[in-house]
This record gives structure tokens, sequence and C-alpha cells, in this order.
């Protein structure tokens, strides 16, 4: 499993301090119910995987699109979401892409209630430059803890 | 918002390295109930405002003066608080100040017991340079996700 | 006591992601249930001490076999643990180690339940150089805050 081979290639200061700022920036836009500015942090072709769902979802249409149905579903139930992302391991390959592997928590918050850590997660994100220079997921892999 | 608006000059590494260990340390002051060492984190004039409260705090005394009271209370109720920030994003700005965007859990362990997320929030701090080179609050603003 | 004394000496942004990521990974190995190379992460002579234990584990052959033991535990009780460490800081001493001082969380996730925050600590490594040029933990004291 890639979160335990070795890390020959472990990053540098300046990379890992772009790809956390990366994932403040993707989690605030997410957390806020940006879905198309949310998508944008992806490829066009990007894949967004995770065992809690049979298929993944591919492509910035479809990605913004789930976004888009989550933020409403939240926004009707009054539910703050707060995606923590942590234990951040990053690693430059070869091609110029990263592998960063990460956990996450999503943190709930009911309006006038206390917060719920309502999943923990695991995350594998294969990260490519865009044509900015900033980063974009290409491929995400989440894998619920609570599920096999 | 800004925590949604565009981020085009993010931190170097140098300055996020920074004020991370900034922020880590000034949240063992609190949680250590250092209520002096605490307010001097915030300028002389700094403003501690959040949703919570409908006034904010203004000056060092003020803010040296609630954290002591807190420190105090959670003493006699045997709770240890651990004030969580993360999702960090630094954005330096041309007078020199930053712009630093963060979420924040409060997690409180009783003394035999299990600890319990608290609150979730938001943090938006303006921070600058202090005499000796480091960083200080000159303005926070906390916003509780329970709370509208 | 040491999280809020002075911190004269800050580390500097590439000691800070070094140790950073050397967390990360060694987080992964542990809640993998990798106890072999998560004993590698400490010296030879490495101790792990905790005030929830009358004694410190001393050795990487004791501190491999306390972890296995506890990976074979959570595999019959069918539960995921997560290490989170965060709020750190990095402080290099001026025989080359470094002291590191960090909050953690334990969160337990049963397979199809809701993740727990199990317990709240602090934790305070005293890291060296191994001969590769990474991290080592040669003295770990974990506080649990739950307990005096």
């Amino acid at each position: 499993m890639s979160f335990t081979s070795s890390s020959a290639s472990p990053a540098g200061s300046a990379l890992q301090a772009e790809v956390q700022q990366f994932y403040a920036w993707q989690m605030h836009l997410l957390d806020s119910g940006e879905a198309d500015a949310w998508a944008e942090t992806f490829t066009e072709d990007g894949v967004f995987a995770a065992n809690a769902h049979p298929e993944p979802a591919r492509g910035r249409e479809t990605i913004r699109a789930a976004a888009a149905k989550a933020a409403a579903q939240r926004a009707e139930e009054g539910i703050q979401v707060r995606h923590w992302l942590g234990m951040l391991e990053v690693r430059p390959r070869e091609d110029g892409s990263v592998l960063a592997l990460s956990y996450a928590l999503i943190v709930n918050t009911p309006m006038g209630g206390s917060p719920q850590v309502h999943l923990s997660t695991t995350c594998e994100d294969v990260l490519v430059r865009g044509e900015d220079g900033g980063w974009l997921v290409r491929d995400r892999q989440v894998k619920r803890d609570d599920l096999p």
C-alpha cells in the first residue's frame, strides 16, 4: 500500500508548502459550497473515486455537479461541513506529478448544535501542474475508514 | 468572502513555516493558561472579534483578561482545552501584513473523561511583524459554525 | 514547561517541512499496523514514555512489540485508528537534535460505525538524525489530557 511503501524522495519545503496551500484553498472552496471553483481544482479529465461509491466521478462537470448537489443538501439541513486534511506526505514523481497521501476528517456542525466528526478517511491524490503553475487533482482516491 | 476569493499571491515556504510556528506557539500558550504571554502575541491595539460576542475585545489588556478568566474557569471545571488550527492559507499583502485564513477546532477533555469536539470555527487573522521580527495578531475574526 | 518556554530559535522552513513529513510517514506506518517499520523510526535505544504507563518502553524491540500487540488488538476489534499530530513547534538545539512539541488526537473508527475522538494528548519528542539523514525519535513523552 502506498501509505507504507518507502518514501525515497520526500518533497522539499517549497513543494510541500505549495501543496499544503493548495489543499487549504481547495477545502475552503468545497466547504463554502463553491462548486464551480472547486471543480476547477481538478484537471478537465480528473477522477474522484471513493470506496463509498460504486463508480468514480469522471471529469470536471461530474465533479462539479456532485459538489453542487451536496452543498444544496447541506444548506437545506442547516449543516456547516469542514474538511480537515492532515498528516500529509508529498512525494514528487519523475514525470513532474506529485503523489500526495493524507488523512481527512469531515466535521459537521448543525446550526445551533455541536460539531460531530462525521467521517474519517484516507486521501490519495495525484497532482499535476496546471497552465498557471498551480496544482490540480488528476486522480483522487478517498477511502472511508468505516467501510471495507 | 475572503475564504473563497482568488488567492493571487500565495505565501512562499519560509513565510508559511513562520506563520505555522506562530500559531503552534500561540495556541500552546492559550491552552496552557499563559494569559500574559498570550496577550503579547497580539499588537498593543489588537482586536479579537467573534460572532459569539456582541462586542470585539480591543487591546492587549482586554484580551489578556478574557484569556485569564477563561483559563480560571476551565481549571475549576477540570477541563483541558486544545485549540487546533488547520487548513491554513497564508496571503501576504502589499503593506507587509499577512492575511491568514484557517479553520479551528476546540477539543475539550475533562479529567478522567473523553475528548469532545466542543466547537468548530473559522479564523481570519491580519498578522503584522513585531519589533523583534516575529508575528503578531492585529485583527482576529472568529466565526463559530453553529452560530449565524 | 517546554510548551510555553521561550522559543528563541524557531526552525527554518526546510527543517519544519522535514519534521512534518517525518511525522506523516511515522503515523501512516503506525496506523497501518507496520510495527517493524514503525520501530525503525526510533533510535536503537529510543524511549517512549507516557503518563498512561508506569514505565517507559525502552529500545526498538520493546517499542515494536507494543505496536504489534496494539495493532493485533485493533484488528480483532475491527477498529481503524488514525493518529493526527498537529500544532507542531520545531526547535533546533545546539547539539543538532530537535525538540518537537505537538498535540495529538487519536481518532478511532469501528467498521460500519462513526469516528470517535478517542484521546487528546501532547507529544514532546527529541529527534536526531539517522545515518541516512532522516529523522529518528530518541525520546518521546506522551501525556494524555484526561490523566493527571
